[in-house]
């Protein structure tokens, strides 16, 4: 049984994080760790949980979490992750860190991004990324999973099966995506309230939002060189669920079939993205709930483009469900493990 | 032209008398006063309003607001209108309160429900209550006009002519109210987050909310003794509007035909209330961005009960709009003016 | 593994049957019945299920498809279970009817308040009305389970320790409730559109809606005689959820201890029913997608009432999930199985 | 005192252009045409009409209606606007054609896109596309005026001054554009019911829509050769609203000032068209109910292109409104007439 801790289980993410592995028939929370909450019952500060856990919120002690916990998920602000890790704590557990810390292998662009000093760059280079479907390989042995962001895991999953094959310019690569308010996080803002989302379609974080490096480095890679890529997030009235609308030209001679192949060769195995048919759009109805990855494409012949869309659950695949696949790549299990979810709908 | 000043103007009730005044043509708009907000551009706060209104936000100066406006609306917390108001302030400038300072005639209910001290009681008595429909006549010789609170409006609006033509049994009144999340207000609190709010049905307040007494009050004025009934808030999942739904006992002998009538005998004349026709039922949405009150019922045979349901926005008819209603009566407008409002749908 | 075959799969309540009994290690789904989309994948209604069910929509064959299952659900139409069922299908299969059909007793109250004729009034006697928590022990020898409404499963969960205690008199009892759209089902209707049901709020059925009698009727056996009671139901802008607000007059000197005892006598070892502590109220966001009834309640000392407040999700609790639930106990299986949901908020 | 008839006045663009029309001081609906509801009172197919609307829905007689009107509404399905017109009608009456019938200059490209055959080729050539900004000189001579369509109007005038300042590249053009879900119609169809629009975000019509040859004509008439661009229309959980994202290369050199400068130079004096200050974006909730067309941008240096976001209320300046305004300019009368209508928030 996998002894697990949570730091910040009173955010979005870690809330999700204890719904998805209180059905993980081989881990158990140690630890639900909350600074605001401390000393309260976690059921009181989510009623859903009544019943199902009885234990209460603690203040932070990394040491004795570290020596109770055998995996630390970090669902906490940016920062607070980098000023927490030391060569102590990493020999006593492992972090799957859920915010950014660890996510950009080059410490200036963290620091111009998010506009904080770095507490820790001496780990940058051993953290994995954990996209899973792209790096399942170097996870297992990682002492620090860095897991990405919930924008870029459906911008980049949509589009690496296209870059890698060289398929588009990647020059010409804009995403705009949309996202579920749960994204913006529990904290009590103006911005935030009911009255202010609901009926609302906006576009935030326009030219600056700081997923746009994360998706530029992991399509680099993809790409073999660096690419500059236009992102821009748009806040929905809904409570989860991102979607992707990706725009990039075609090279010459690319048709729907080479689009096809290139996504079936990434892809043609795993069990959470779920290539749709020709002529199905993703919907993020359709994953609610669940760690699947939507995608579908359209090739438009009159402008040579491909409009690629993924589809997430942002709290599922796009922060708590691929925390948990990290935590099974990590320590041997099944990938899936915990994670057969159904979308639920509607 | 009147001259208007508003206190507590970057709240949702604050911001709907700016967008009602903007189309009154016999009013104008001094004075926008803002706590929070002071000395900010209000179109900024509000961006609706972004090339409607160049004023910018004032800080409180009761003395000089008194003395540029002929009226003032007090949409602020409850307390703050008592702890300005004074001789000099009313010589100068009329009131129209729309907190609850000045509703209850007992002081010591006041206190009780709302538990502060009210540092203003030498006004109550001679404060009207500005539910228009009822107390018109008195309204415009008043020097302080208390504006009723949202589910008091559609509620005693709904239940007044049964009580005053004797048709219930007042004991057995029960008032089931739902509304949009507007009437919470515009902080920043947790459980007004659009995903706190949003796919969620709740009561609150239950057998201890403010708005109790005020109907308590008024109903009994129209039974000519004490009633003590229930009344149960919920908070619904939309921006506005109020619905309340009634349930009382019908004496015996009393038909559908006999309600009819009495509801025709109260509100035959009026212009902002709409009694609907047998088999209709008032759904928030029809009354949305309008002053008017839509009031249907069911006669229960099995049950001998009456359901009488009455729905309205609660930004206007039951804040904004009927602030400006009272305004009308005090300054000898037609009590319409500005308030021709067409409901807006979907 | 039991074979279960579904008649109605493509509803909301059958759609979420297939997601609850894809997560039931001890059933397999070999029938998915849909008039409808019959010869279509199932996955294509529901893109949801892709790659999770490969299976096609069936046309109706009643004999065949008792053959082939060990139970059937029929989430389906007033009046088609009781026109399918006869000796030959009840010799070689159990039925689940999720419809109305075998709810009443009284043949001649179910064609009043349906308004059409019973097929197969010889078999209401012995069906079992499966509420679980009350008729536990009468279910597994059943041949045919009469599912409860998601109203009244709430609304009697909610009432039924009070009554059958003897706290409240019955004939004040007054249900107010209110129910997400997906309880109004995916028939294509103007009244059911997004901009219809958006933004909106509204009573429907006022004093005449079928889940009346059979509240009555259950809630009569736990008083041991007849009740007339009132019941409203309301459309919520939310996909799921019921809440029930209930009203009655308490009996003389019973207080909220004596409350609190009856409803921990009925309810004190139910894994599904969980009774809020003092000063909890229920809310449907704490339910979602789960198998829990939440139940809360206030003494109003003013009105000597109580109100007793109810949370289910319609189409898990009040719908499939209970489905299971009988399913579970038919064959002698643990009444939880599958149906350990976590609440997934938000 | 104008006569006006309205052609589809049951939908939803037809009831947002009586809600506007109610408040004209110099308009007056004699003719409420609807098929559907040919017979019923208006007021009982749209309850907020209640009291405010008296009349009939009228069933279809072109002769009687251009006998009765001065400007005839046609907010219908495609084609049924190009079936009615002929000389007698046009002799009579003028029409203002909300449906996409005379938009296209190009007949083939209409059939080719819409699908269906065009009725009334010869009436193209006279027909002036009503977008009021761009072509405000052509619209008082016309006898037909196409009212342009909702996502056209917000994506032309978002880029319109672009384009004609020769500022970005047309080739280059995105739009990523989202609507609320009134924009869909009225009809009674699956996909639009609540449950299924709700807590959803999807593209549709990707690459396809009808929307795209009407933008790409209108832009191409401003760069003065044709384009061909990328438009990928959303649907949005909410009622009103349409946000249009726009994503161009920008021509060397060119910078904020210039571009700020080309929007000046075009809307300086426009009274419906806001362009925010520096900072803001526009968000659907700041028109709502208006019709204010609200435009910001962003340069991105990183990949030199502009990012300029537009946003209207669908029904209104996408439909109605701008109908009105057409009106407005065909009789002479002050553009803005029943037109200042305040945004309601929230």
């Amino acid at each position: 049984m996998i002894r697990v801790g949570i730091i910040g289980s009173t955010g979005y993410a870690g809330q999700e994080l204890v719904r998805i592995l209180l059905g993980h028939p081989q881990a158990q929370i140690v630890w639900y760790g909350s600074r605001t909450y401390a000393g309260q019952d976690y059921a009181q500060v989510y009623r859903n949980m009544f019943r199902l856990v009885d234990e209460k919120c603690m203040a932070e002690d990394m040491d004795a979490l570290a020596a109770e916990a055998d995996v630390i998920f970090t669902a906490t602000p940016q920062g607070l992750c980098a000023s927490l890790v030391n060569e102590k704590i990493l020999a006593d557990t492992k972090i799957v860190d859920i915010s950014a810390d660890f996510r950009l292998k080059d410490v200036a662009v963290y620091e111009k991004w998010y506009g904080i000093e770095h507490k820790a760059p001496q780990y940058i280079g051993e953290a994995v990324y954990g996209l899973c479907e792209v790096n399942r390989d170097k996870i297992p042995g990682a002492r620090i999973v860095a897991n990405p962001g919930c924008y870029t895991t459906c911008s980049i999953l949509t589009l690496y099966p296209l870059v890698k094959a060289g398929l588009i310019d990647p020059d010409t690569i804009i995403i705009d995506a949309k996202s579920g308010t749960s994204g913006a996080g529990r904290g009590a803002k103006v911005p935030n309230l009911f009255c202010e989302v609901n009926e609302n379609m906006k576009a935030y974080g326009v030219a600056t939002h700081r997923h746009t490096p994360e998706i530029e480095e992991q399509l680099g890679y993809a790409a073999g060189r660096p690419i500059t890529l236009s992102f821009t997030p748009h806040l929905v009235p809904m409570n989860r669920g991102i979607l992707a609308t990706c725009y990039a030209s075609l090279k010459e001679g690319v048709d729907a079939a080479a689009v096809r192949g290139a996504y079936e060769a990434c892809y043609g195995d795993e069990q959470f993205i779920r290539l749709l048919p020709e002529g199905s759009i993703p919907e993020t109805r359709w994953v609610e709930g669940s760690n699947f990855v939507d995608i579908g494409f359209v090739i438009d012949e009159r402008t040579r483009r491909v409009i690629a869309i993924g589809a997430i659950d942002n709290l599922v695949k796009g922060a708590a469900g691929q925390a948990v696949q990290n935590m099974n790549l990590l320590f041997g299990l099944d990938e899936a493990e915990g994670l057969r979810l159904v979308p639920m709908f509607p």
